[in-house]
């Protein structure tokens, strides 16, 4: 199938295919309406896109490197290739600023074509911002365009072969273009899974994955994407890099560590190696409830520290706990209180038994109730739909957004009140702050913040001043500024402030090393 | 006590503490002579150290940043800060040869005390060599000299504070000049255990396990030490460096994975936060015959793939097993043939003997014959010995030396003959090549070589071209120079195979940009 035809574009307002978008159920929309009121804005109807600024002499070249098919400067090609989807990105588009269009939007079919196309770009001194799924929320896709002849779009559109399958070391070698199912489904082909699964799985893509450290729904049980990478190819403007002789060695520092969360900066990953594993015959989710966030998150601690984590953990505060609570069917029965806990267990049958033991014997011990299966497939038939809620939202007049940063388990108090109290106290009246822990480690763990607040007159500068508040509060705690959102152009002051002006100082020699002209990304990760 | 005064120091001309010394046991002399002949070459005795060149003015200097007793110059300190412990660094020595002997000896008290001496060394240009452990088996220590006003051997022996505990989160800091059996003791206060095993381990220091990715023993249960550690203080000629503000996260490239393995290249590791474990109630260790080398490491694959790790796992070939055997006490016995595997739990009662179990059932399906404890016990007692063997060898004119390297399981065949064969035919008759997989991952593992051929007139020169037709042989299979012996100066030209042109290109400008002026350890890792 032709890659290009078989993908499914992105709403350039909003989440995901437009034909899914959802509006409000009835009794959210009561809801809504009771705590925020509602305030209709629509989006803004046709707005204008800039001209692509491209020297026709350079399309031509382009056009002959890729062909002319390739290299599309339409309107419609241009407006998808605008920016992630952060609600700030959305904001903008909802209100008609399309600045950030690239001039045009090159489509190469290999690692050879990503060569070319970045040698031409350092002649002529071009932009170039590759694009994947699109789906960055840090601002990944907004580079700086100010000194250059132009911004491209390097789409990975045609890039979505499974190049190799190695059975007995149980690897797979993937195109940066893929989607999660997409790959998802060449590897079942050989009764292989990837069990990556972020929110974003349905429209991220495999080179996105590595380019911004990516974290799945499942990664307590299959690792966050990072540890699953065992090789990369990139192309940079200085050439190519290949890494990957071993799962792991001590021939110097781990370069691949350097590649992965990169963020297009220093080259475009042109093929990823992952470890895989073969295809779950057994997947089952369910709930736990524990009295207070506290008491699951030390659960947790102790699954983590005892080796015995599930396919899937996370817990829910008590205030999402009750947001998520409140569907229809639950509505109008007795508040359920306390936090909700999803495990889920994925792999053969007996394996999964043993676990599920395992770790229901530590729970229950430790005071978790069990709520069977229920909320488990309730939570994994939802998993991916979060985002088409918010567009509904924005459509009211509700600001919503979310954030996320990691820590060790001593500090996760601290940073959580000092999180919620820098967001509550910026956004004013009323805001809703709900949290969760979506990934655990031995040491420490993430907290993923979700907020909900009245869209005031100009709700992004409203946001901006509550994100930077938030900010300060997770380096102010000595957190991590992204946990699996990467840095994109948002988070990069931050950043400067995590990793100190010795760290920055090495991003940009790295940076100056392989980009010199700086045509890759510029803007984008390195404070 | 006096970090100092209580550090056993190491035998200048072989391993470990001289008191510890074993001569060669009859019977094994005996097998020695049948094999190879007896040769004996003494050490030369009583050879020349080259006289310290340091300016006294840099000598005052730094007598005054440190304290007069903390600047040595005497022949002795300087002597056992000669190099590291390969066999070509032994042979040089035993031949009289310290010509890389450091002009002078400092020891920083903590992180100021090494900040101050790099600037110092800066302003002065002093090629500055860290010295944790003094046990590189790849010319760690052996920096280049020519064009610096002097060379100094940074000791940190006086740095080996446990600098804090986190027990909810399950981590420690600890200073770099810690060697295994202080940390392990100073953890065990806490009833912690950093589980971190490697051969070298009484010797082996925290800050040159993390420099040059060390793995250990049992890191199928406790990870390499790469994968341990959480956090990082490095002090660099540009400022400091700190890192490591949660287990994970997509803040950009893992700066960590930078400075781990950087071989004292970037800068001096001064602290390193670790994760911890709860220090093991039960460590059970058994034997398990294999019909063959091939079986054996398919069913190490199969225990890797399906999750079900031993703390500790390794097989050894059928050389390596024959030799093993060939004790005493089994000589005169039917031999035992196949290839044995070593499995070894560590944990709480019930967790490792569910583990065992599960394990057991893999191992007996797929023909592992279980030889009980015997053999578990026996290499648990010898485990950190073998370096002691090679000097009682070079006695008498074996040359001795080991060497490793690791690829995917698909390769691995190829790996181990063509490596073997290259040894085979550049060592000439009589030689001994014996190998075993001594860690496994879900897609590979390393294979580690020792060696044992009769002694050339030259066998330096003997060892150096059978070394590079080994390295040749593994790059050439597209295995990893390294599994954890790090790059030093002796791997440089394979390193620069294995990353290529532009992976050097990134090494030097990171060099570049934290050393400006290349005073830290200069020649060593960087091609």
């Amino acid at each position: 199938m032709d890659p290009v035809q078989s993908t499914v574009e992105m709403n350039p307002l909003g989440w995901g295919d437009a034909a899914s978008a959802t509006p409000l159920p009835d009794t959210a929309r009561g809801l809504i309406e009771m705590v925020f009121g509602l305030d209709e804005r629509p989006p803004v109807e046709h707005p204008e896109l800039p001209a692509s600024g491209l020297d026709p002499v350079l399309l031509d070249g382009l056009r002959e490197l890729l062909g002319p098919d390739h290299v599309r400067t339409d309107d419609e090609t241009r407006r998808l290739r605008t920016r992630g989807k952060s609600t700030p990105d959305l904001l903008r588009a909802r209100a008609g600023d399309l600045s950030d269009a690239p001039d045009a939007v090159v489509r190469p079919a290999g690692h050879d074509d990503v060569a070319a196309v970045l040698a031409f770009a350092v002649e002529h001194h071009l932009a170039v911002v590759p694009f994947g799924g699109g789906t960055s929320v840090t601002g990944g896709l907004a580079a700086r365009r100010e000194g250059y002849a132009g911004l491209l779009s390097l789409d990975l559109i045609r890039m979505k072969r499974l190049l190799a399958v190695d059975p007995v070391s149980m690897t797979a070698t993937l195109e940066p273009g893929l989607r999660g199912p997409e790959a998802e489904a060449l590897l079942a082909e050989h009764g292989l899974t990837l069990g990556h699964y972020p929110q974003s799985f349905e429209y991220a893509s495999i080179g996105g994955f590595a380019a911004t450290r990516s974290s799945g729904q499942s990664s307590a049980g299959y690792g966050r994407f990072d540890a699953l990478v065992v090789g990369l190819t990139v192309a940079t403007p200085r050439g190519d890099l290949t890494l990957g002789s071993a799962p792991a060695n001590a021939a110097g520092p781990d370069l691949r560590q350097l590649v992965l969360g990169s963020e297009g900066a220093f080259g475009v990953i042109t093929s990823v190696t992952v470890r895989v594993r073969r295809l779950p015959a057994v997947k089952v989710y369910e709930g736990w409830r524990w009295p207070s966030f506290v008491v699951g998150a030390a659960a947790m601690r102790t699954l983590a520290q005892s080796g015995l984590l599930p396919t899937v953990i996370r817990l829910s505060d008590e205030s999402e706990t009750a947001i998520n609570l409140a569907r229809p069917d639950e509505i109008g029965g007795a508040p359920a209180g306390g936090c909700m806990m999803i495990t889920g267990y994925e792999g053969e049958q007996a394996a999964v038994d043993a676990k599920r033991a395992a770790v229901t014997a530590v729970l229950s011990g430790l005071g978790g109730e069990s709520l069977g299966e229920e909320p488990g497939r309730s939570w994994a038939h939802g998993r991916f739909n979060a985002p088409y809620l918010r567009d509904a939202l924005l459509d009211v007049g509700v600001l919503v957004e979310t954030l996320e940063t990691a820590t060790f388990w001593s500090n996760m108090d601290r940073l959580y009140a000092d999180v919620k109290s820098a967001l509550e106290a910026t956004l004013g009246e009323p805001t809703m702050v709900l949290c969760h822990i979506s990934h655990v480690y031995e040491t420490g763990c993430s907290l993923y913040f979700t907020v909900a607040a009245k869209g005031a007159a100009d709700p992004l500068a409203q946001w901006l001043v509550a994100k930077a508040a938030a900010n300060d509060a997770i380096i102010g705690a000595g957190a991590t500024i992204t946990h699996h959102h990467a840095v994109g152009t948002d988070h990069k002051p931050w950043l400067a402030r995590e990793i100190g002006p010795i760290g920055v100082s090495i991003l940009r020699a790295v940076k100056a090393d392989l980009d010199p002209t700086c045509i890759l990304n510029p803007g984008v990760l390195i404070p």
